[in-house]
């Protein structure tokens, strides 16, 4: 029998689900011309279905609360796939533990819809404890490759310390989206993996891994940069040698600890990265995103570098769970170039920016690098001064 | 030859931009009677000119991207000059390398407008990486002084730590805010120093220096609190010996640090000091400003300092890049006895809160000083609750 209390609460929980799923978003008029950041978040926890947080039988739930509350959705794998662009996401519960679930719409910048049912990704043992930040990847040998971080107590430390934990790269790979097959863990010499990420194409006939080898589960420690190795066989991953391609280094954005974000996006011009980069403040790290760029021929080298963040924490984006982070794993590149750049804020919520592969390269090849001091930034904006002081145009 | 897109950009840049710079700014209504804030940030990066931000060239900036992103204009230096109200700003670039710029207003509340270039400070050596704070002052020997913070790398440290930097005190002046002499770096027994000030006037025929000595980059460490010294000559500045007249103190609001802000106003009673206090909060550190009082024939001695802050982070002040930090080192004292007191939140936008000398001297001497534990709070507390019931005119 349904009370009036649930009745009540169920057509407005529903009127206020769909209103939300329905809301349009519109990109920023102006912006800086690098990229176009969108009104709305794409996904939050609000967007999470209704029949996944509340047991929908007045019988077994005769105030009709939420049963599993969800704390958060961010941190998002995206590609495109047929005619949806899809995100598999990072869902947080109330208890902290991640889990994965695919949302897909077809613009893009709005109308994210969750599957029926999450991701249910088996364990190699019943000691993984959480599961997060899935990097989507279509690779040359024709899987859709996830890899993952998965987390396991650190068995090593007193019983007094309940917080230490070990971070390894999980694997999955599927082939239509549906169907998804686990791959032992990545096996490299560092004692922790985070932000692991697959290469799309073949590097002389192995599979390429962007890793980010570190000595502790916070702190990179010595070995801190993103780093290159190779394999010859993914369905039983090990990688003997990392190779640092970009270090940390004393005041960029990146002086703590840095790590890839999504796969590359192959150009014309090289591979668009894009990393965030750590520093620590008075009132802990913060997380930005920046971009750079390796070359064709050989994905070791960095061709281009911006000084700085391409993107940092703005307005609503800086406050959250984990306030002062904008982190991402997925963007897609349609056909006709237009960039989408799926960003998380604050271990919290997903959002979208936009930007065209025309635009990204012009921000790389023609934003000055750091020069690692504050005279060269005074001298790299000086001679924009000077550049615009000769012109009659749009002479300021 | 210029885009469609470059024309409408550059118009609704310009269009933005101006409007911004119009903005009216109004004090709160109310306030406590002791300051008045006002509604909207003096300056912040958008605020810095469009010319610096963006190559104006439709040529090589077809898009009209930024090309020198500004991440942050906060923690200025102040002091009245001719008709206007000047201000030597911290201007953040992408990159996190802070540099100088002057802005000027007539309002001094509103209406702050950059000048054409960024102060070019010479280098005294090409590790020299950040440089930041500036503290103005005129002083009694004719020249305007800035002190500010010169950051280096700690090349003591491991590589693998890219954080470590040693803080040191840079000095230059000028006579007409035009031509500025750069003089060598303040050298004192301290292995960091960091908001260093001179005062505005002679002590015994030598200058003397605010310091705020510290064994490390973060934590002040044995040497904690605010300091004098002194040196005869200021083109070779030595001073061998610091006294703390203002030591860090347990449970106080600058238990963990504190520093001087910007230089003290002179009163009939004595020399007006705001500093910033610093203490420890399970989300990071936390930066408020205080007021105390030195006699004016020994600036060594402490007359009168209120309890607790005079001002703490409010509404949106509280988010930016570095949450929780309210920082002053700049404000100006009119002939008629106004104060203009220009602060900066969350190390992101600088603000204007108005005073008066006669509201600053009531407070710090009728205001009780802190007495150091809760029962003597209440008592302070009891004193004029019991004062307000023997009250008919004003009674509750």
């Amino acid at each position: 029998m349904m009370s009036q209390l649930f009745k009540e609460r169920w057509m407005h929980l529903q009127a206020a689900s769909n209103a939300l799923l329905q809301q349009p978003n519109e990109p920023e008029a102006l912006g800086n011309g690098i990229f176009k950041r969108y009104q709305y978040p794409v996904l939050t926890a609000a967007h999470t279905p209704l029949h996944w947080r509340y047991d929908l039988d007045p019988v077994t739930n005769p105030f009709l609360q939420e049963r599993f509350q969800i704390n958060a959705v961010f941190n998002a794998g995206a590609i495109r796939w047929k005619d949806e662009y899809i995100l598999v996401t990072r869902v947080e519960a109330a208890d902290r533990k991640s889990f994965f679930a695919i949302a897909g719409s077809k613009a893009g910048t709005a109308g994210f819809r969750f599957r029926e049912k999450p991701l249910d990704i088996p364990e190699l043992s019943d000691t993984e404890t959480n599961l997060y930040d899935m990097r989507l990847v279509i690779h040359a040998d024709g899987w859709v490759y996830g890899l993952f971080c998965v987390e396991y107590r650190n068995t090593d430390a007193p019983g007094s310390d309940q917080t230490a934990a070990i971070a390894q790269c999980g694997i999955i790979r599927t082939r239509d989206l549906q169907q998804w097959e686990r791959l032992p863990n990545l096996v490299t010499r560092s004692a922790q993996q985070r932000n692991v990420v697959l290469h799309p194409e073949w590097v002389n006939g192995q599979y390429a891994f962007y890793t980010r080898p570190q000595d502790d589960f916070i702190e990179t420690g010595t070995g801190g940069g993103i780093a290159l190795g190779y394999c010859k066989d993914i369905t039983n991953a090990v990688i003997t040698e990392e190779f640092i391609i970009q270090p940390k280094k004393y005041h960029t954005v990146y002086e703590v600890k840095n790590g890839l974000g999504p796969a590359p996006l192959k150009t014309a011009e090289g591979w668009l990265h894009l990393a965030h980069g750590v520093r620590q403040t008075a009132a802990g790290l913060r997380y930005v995103l920046y971009l750079f760029m390796t070359d064709l021929a050989d994905i070791t080298r960095v061709i281009y570098q911006p000084a700085g963040y391409f993107m940092a924490p703005s307005g609503e984006e800086r406050a959250g769970d984990v306030p002062n982070v904008l982190f991402c794993n997925g963007w897609i590149m349609d056909a006709d170039g237009t960039v989408y750049i799926y960003y998380a804020s604050a271990d919290t919520r997903l959002h979208v920016a936009s930007s065209s592969i025309d635009q990204l390269l012009d921000y790389v090849k023609h934003t000055d690098a750091d020069g690692y001091r504050s005279h060269t930034s005074v001298s790299n904006l000086q001679k924009i001064i000077q550049h615009n002081q000769t012109l009659t145009v749009a002479k300021p």
